[in-house]
């Protein structure tokens, strides 16, 4: 008789965004004459650039010819986009061996398949509040999970602690939903930590793109002795706004080991057993993103955003609302006025600016009393919203 | 201390299709004369139809512009494609519920991540020969493995046997390596005794398209009683060339079971965990070929490849040598000549015909002595590679 994995009846059904959804429904419903402008869904609204839309015609026209047809590509990526992505790295001095670098459908997918290859019996410490992803797949196979606080007092960003260990270790900065990052010393702790414990860092560097901050890291490669215990998972969807064309890259280092065994070695036998590459045409897409001319517009794009970030931020600023992000990141974390539940102030905002955020208890126990704004958005909307958000809380006061 | 999944250390590692092309090239680098013809890998040769080219084009379009910009789209993929495929399925004669149908990047990942919902206790009969990731998954899980045997006795056909019993049951039909195909009353056995026994069949129909025979289902779930008991897995890499765009599809029937659970809610809980979706544009380009041009191209190209594998299986028929395959499947299986072992038939092949195969003995024990050729090339090819292994089988009488 066939069994179930059982785990999976330990996960709590995510009801977050579908809740956001129904609520925002049944507002509109009742306020058909009110625009609502939602700030809530961290997705991209700005088409893919030029550079990118070349790449992508060239390879359709290569698929649509005899001799130029791709059929079955390396597993782990094609050497044009690998190459891309090592200069990339190598603008903010990390030297990265392309055999270490594996092309992926994106940063959700190897997250929960990178666990595949340790064992279910390792300790995981993940931040709370965090990307409910972190927490899920290991339910799913049924590891330990021990959390770190994350909160103002820490400013959200952790720092290691002998008496809370884990065997793997989640970060991620800038952080989603808290918008914080680490800079280049606490970074050097963690891995100082990771290595004296024989822990593995997980190195969720999804919004890198949006640092500017040179004290903080774009890479936790950056950090002397991390190819020796961290594997970095990075995305291409906020970077350049690939959410829907799913590309994302994951590195593991050639240095790393664990029971003197390469992990690089066991993640490629993985993605060659479980996964046959990305689309050639999503490969060559994302190379426009690498290119000169792709570069550049990726800055503007994230210029964009960021500067979203800023005219967002500018409101708590005003009326003293403490925050984390919105510099390096194009999230804004905020404490909810007036003592109220992260719920309450969802409702508050819907039905008196009339802008969806995201309630930070979504996030975890300690996202309670918090709220997330995202900066995807028109910049329209953007002002808009901010001016809503800023007369109703004013009007609290 | 973090600890790897240490099952990854039972796994072989995998020669085959490396160790064919080392002999291939140094066989080259020895003959520089000679031009070797490859009947060996299964991959396609001829470009994405117009039809799938002209929808993929779109896509790309509408990614170029804000208005229709896709950002995050649903992890199960979109209704059109969803809609297309139920449609593929009504015409022979399966009616499928939208909700059931999972769009994939791929055969080979879905049947890997497919086994995240069932627990590590089960054990698995597996056919051997076989597709090898069915076995590595499930030595990566720790899973026990029975084996089932395909020989020229069952015309590589098992059926039903109540002394060797698994809980999770493969069936490959069309077969890769052999090229055999289960009929109805056949499938009928296997659906019947997964009932019985409390069995799931993961039933891979990744070379439906070949089917031409009526008595061949192109779907487990044209047998009564399957969507209580069978997850279909396909793809549209050999249906409609889609090696390199990476689209397939996967059926988890809402009736579907175990322990009082349903499956489809366990795997729509582990996609929407681990999985972002396919590609927008893989999938309007995959749209392309359930339309009614894109049906009418599919089936011409298949019909190409098909007299391809006509032409190849006539050199055994005229030197009267068993085989499997041809008719409703690229490929076919023979039983190697003078009693050779399938790596000496292979050095013999190239040698003395300079054409490339596949030693069967890579698909596992009962592969040994037994060889599979592709009908996947230029049709130029495939007749000269089909007069040579004639000369030279011939010549050895």
């Amino acid at each position: 008789m066939v069994k179930i994995n059982s785990n999976y009846l330990s996960l709590k059904d995510s009801y977050l965004f579908s809740t956001i959804a129904k609520k925002v429904k049944a507002y509109k419903e009742k306020n058909p004459d009110k625009r609502v402008i939602s700030l809530g869904i961290g997705d991209v609204v700005l088409p893919l650039s030029e550079p990118v839309i070349n790449s992508l015609k060239t390879g359709v026209e290569e698929m649509a010819k005899k001799d130029s047809f791709k059929g079955y590509g390396p597993e782990q990526g094609y050497d044009f986009l690998r190459e891309g992505i090592r200069g990339y790295y190598s603008e903010f001095g990390v030297q990265l061996d392309e055999k270490s670098i594996f092309i992926s459908d994106g940063a959700k997918s190897d997250l929960g398949n990178l666990l595949d290859i340790f064992s279910k019996d390792n300790i995981v410490l993940i931040p709370d509040p965090v990307y409910p992803v972190y927490v899920d797949t290991n339910i799913m196979d049924g590891r330990k999970i021990e959390y770190m606080n994350c909160n103002a007092e820490n400013n959200y960003l952790p720092l290691p602690d002998f008496n809370v260990k884990g065997d793997i270790i989640y970060l991620c900065s800038p952080n989603n939903p808290t918008g914080a990052a680490y800079n280049r010393e606490q970074l050097e702790k963690w891995v100082q930590y990771a290595k004296e414990i024989g822990a593995i860092i997980l190195f969720d560097a999804a919004y890198e793109a949006f640092i500017s901050s040179p004290e903080i890291p774009r890479s936790i490669y950056e950090i002397e002795g991390a190819k020796e215990c961290a594997i970095e998972v990075c995305s291409l969807s906020k970077t350049a706004g690939f959410t829907g064309m799913r590309c994302g890259y994951t590195i593991v280092p050639l240095e790393l080991e664990c029971e003197g065994v390469k992990l690089n070695k066991l993640w490629l036998r993985r993605q060659t057993t479980k996964f046959n590459g990305v689309s050639y045409v999503v490969q060559k897409a994302a190379s426009g993103v690498f290119s000169k001319e792709g570069r550049e517009k990726v800055k503007e794009v994230i210029d964009y955003y960021k500067e979203n970030a800023k005219i967002i931020s500018k409101v708590f600023d005003e009326l003293g609302i403490s925050y984390t992000g919105g510099v390096n990141s194009p999230y804004i974390w905020i404490e909810c006025p007036n003592k109220m539940s992260s719920w309450e102030f969802f409702d508050f905002l819907l039905t008196e600016a009339n802008v969806v955020g995201t309630p930070g208890e979504g996030f975890g126990e300690n996202g309670e009393g918090r709220f997330r704004f995202s900066c995807f958005g028109d910049r329209e909307d953007i002002e808009e919203a901010s001016q809503r958000v800023f007369k109703a809380l004013n009007d609290l006061k």
